[in-house]
């Protein structure tokens, strides 16, 4: 039972809960393309509160809202708010409570979501807080998974890129490991997944660890993109020696299953070439679509309205 | 009557108008307790130009246009404007005429709301300019002392910190001596009550002044608190030696009434210590609270819907 | 038929179109009088990516989407976006795809809104790109002519100013050329007109060029002025020699005739003196007004439903 709660992390939100989102997800989806309106969240107001710019995920929660009939009111730039004049994250989220309905928070600290719903009677979701989560992400890629294959048990997933820094991979990889699931994780060696995050797997046997891209892609069904940002790197060539090898391009997509899929939080940058674009595996942009219906279905459940 | 009229300053409100905006004020507080909807604004825009950041004011104002099914348009941030093309004030006024219903405008400068309802025969909302005024903010805290002591005659208020910058409390003076109070400026003597704001009040025997505030919280049925701006002392050790004898804490809350209020405009940051919070006296989040209602209040006499 | 087509030059734009456009334009101008509600884009969303600030731009879309009960997601500035993570063109559109119904582009580099329409299927509007084009402005220009005169055939437009960089002139000058019109071009030689845009200008018989504005003011119909930019010039002098030339002012007017009309695209600065304002022949204002109605019309036409 969502109604009222908030969603810090993925842990917050059960296996029946996930049923109900993705079912909602479905109709929501089925509601836009069939140009019908959903006026569920009329006269209701959303927050959204961004500690650090991510234009992508405040849109995503915004037009979520507007679908459902919804107003927003936004504070996309911690610069031109109060914060600057001092004032602590606690009474910003009294400020949010006084204005709105349901709070969307951005922070670049972990926990600050978990500690900004300790301050609100009304719900909020945690739209990423620093490495910590950013469940709606993950929801959001488990549905894709679940669209795009039919099923999430039984899969296997390769997971690519920087599995050190990149939070969707961390709230993904806990996530998954509550399905039947076999994940292989492909990452330079200085960027390969915390220990502190194998910990919280649900059965660490399901996670094998691995440095070559080649010998796990013939295997996935799912093989999910992250990007590996240059600024991680001191010296600006390891990182050109390193992209290269934990990339996808065409030759990758002719070592892959046929009816395997690519996925990438996005944006991307240099971690999937633009060729591969084109191929029917490529659902990253269809990944990014199902963002709005997951949103909605989410904002509802919390808002008790379905 | 405040239809198709500007709000530039306090006295642009007649005590007629105080008590009908607090009555509608009442009626829509109950009707977004009831989750109810307030249509009447319904294809009506508000225009927000903000030529200094303030979070708060803004989202609040928005935040009660969307709850009466209105838009909002912003310029939230100067930067980003055709004013850095070096248009006048009366130039972007006019465009938010051509654009918008209702303007609210905030301004670095004392008397640019004045001359901006100038150039539009749109109402023009004052959102604080420069030193001047705040009227919304003072509307909001008369109801606030009216709805938690039921009454503003005949009451004791204590002003206390920033008393010369303090653009919310010159406003909010002006405003209470139209009542029978008592009111007592304390604040050091660097930060004292201008003149030019004494000799505005309505009757000047009303005012006393202090630099002490023991003394003076015992009797207080009001202790309205504002922030002592770190930035004002060219010396840090001077403002840390103030900050101590001008804030309210536990210590406070002991000489206090049982039945007093303590408010704040906010964002506070060292004034108020948040020990103070969870004292039933602390209204200063219920204050921020209010700002919603009252300012639905407003915009309805405005429109002349109510 | 403009339904579900990208409008990125005055080009896509049919003779048919504008007659249409502005017939519904008169309409929707009529509707906003009569303070009557146009709801017919409701549940939809408008994106409006601007790569560089335009507020009043930016704002007069928003402004006509909101009077049609339609709802915009913005990404006003580009530093707090994707792309300053290093995101293509490409894969933001596609983004915007993905959470809107229409998506309203400002790029600085020309071509940008063309390349923008090719990545997704909802209809993309330039809303202009680099000294590429400005369609909208355009549109309102012309219907701010025929709503003024009555008609566009058969008139004598001047265009002063910078005719070297600036954009809406070009667009303008294309689009006047498509009408049975004459146009005198009157700017300093080093801002003349480029010839790649006489080029493209239907009969270029219809085009006199000179420096000389005070022999050519009285023949005019249309003035048209533009914004002579200070940055243009590396010598602050030159620029205040030339803006005496290239203005409008009283002397200006005596020398107008009487039932002609000064346009200007806005903001100015110091090329039309404020005391030419009250003059009924100044239109500026009332072409800025015309920008929401267009729009409204536009968009209408776009999404299939006028």
């Amino acid at each position: 039972m969502l109604k009222n709660r908030s969603v810090v992390t993925i842990e917050d939100v059960s296996d029946e809960d996930l049923k109900e989102i993705f079912s909602i997800a479905d109709d929501m989806e089925k509601l836009l393309k069939e140009n019908r309106k959903a006026d569920i969240m009329q006269s209701k107001i959303m927050c959204t509160l961004f500690y650090e710019p991510s234009t992508r995920t405040r849109l995503s929660f915004e037009s979520a809202m507007h679908r459902l009939g919804g107003s927003v009111i936004s504070m996309a730039d911690v610069k031109t708010s109060s914060v600057s004049k001092g004032e602590t994250l606690a009474d910003t989220i009294r400020m949010a409570d006084s204005y709105s309905d349901i709070i969307v928070i951005r922070h670049p600290l972990e926990g600050a979501a978990r500690l900004a719903s300790r301050f609100t009677n009304k719900p909020v979701i945690n739209a990423g807080d620093g490495s910590g989560q950013h469940p709606t992400q993950t929801i959001m890629d488990l549905y894709t998974i679940r669209k795009e294959l039919g099923h999430i048990d039984g899969i296997n997933v390769l997971m690519l890129g920087d599995l050190k820094y990149g939070r969707t991979v961390h709230s993904l990889i806990i996530a998954l490991s509550r399905f039947n699931v076999k994940i292989t994780l492909v990452s330079p060696e200085s960027l390969k997944i915390p220990d502190y995050i194998l910990k919280r797997v649900h059965d660490e046997d399901k996670i094998k660890l691995s440095t070559d891209l080649e010998s796990s892609l013939p295997e996935a069904d799912v093989v999910y993109v992250t990007r590996i940002q240059r600024e991680r790197f001191t010296d600006p060539n390891e990182y050109q020696a390193l992209i290269g090898s934990y990339s996808i391009d065409s030759n990758s997509l002719e070592m892959m299953k046929k009816d395997s899929i690519i996925m990438h939080p996005l944006p991307r940058v240099d971690e999937i070439s633009t060729e591969v674009d084109r191929d029917p595996r490529a659902a990253y942009f269809r990944q990014a679509s199902n963002g709005v219906p997951v949103r909605m279905a989410l904002i509802s459940k919390i808002m008790g309205v379905m």
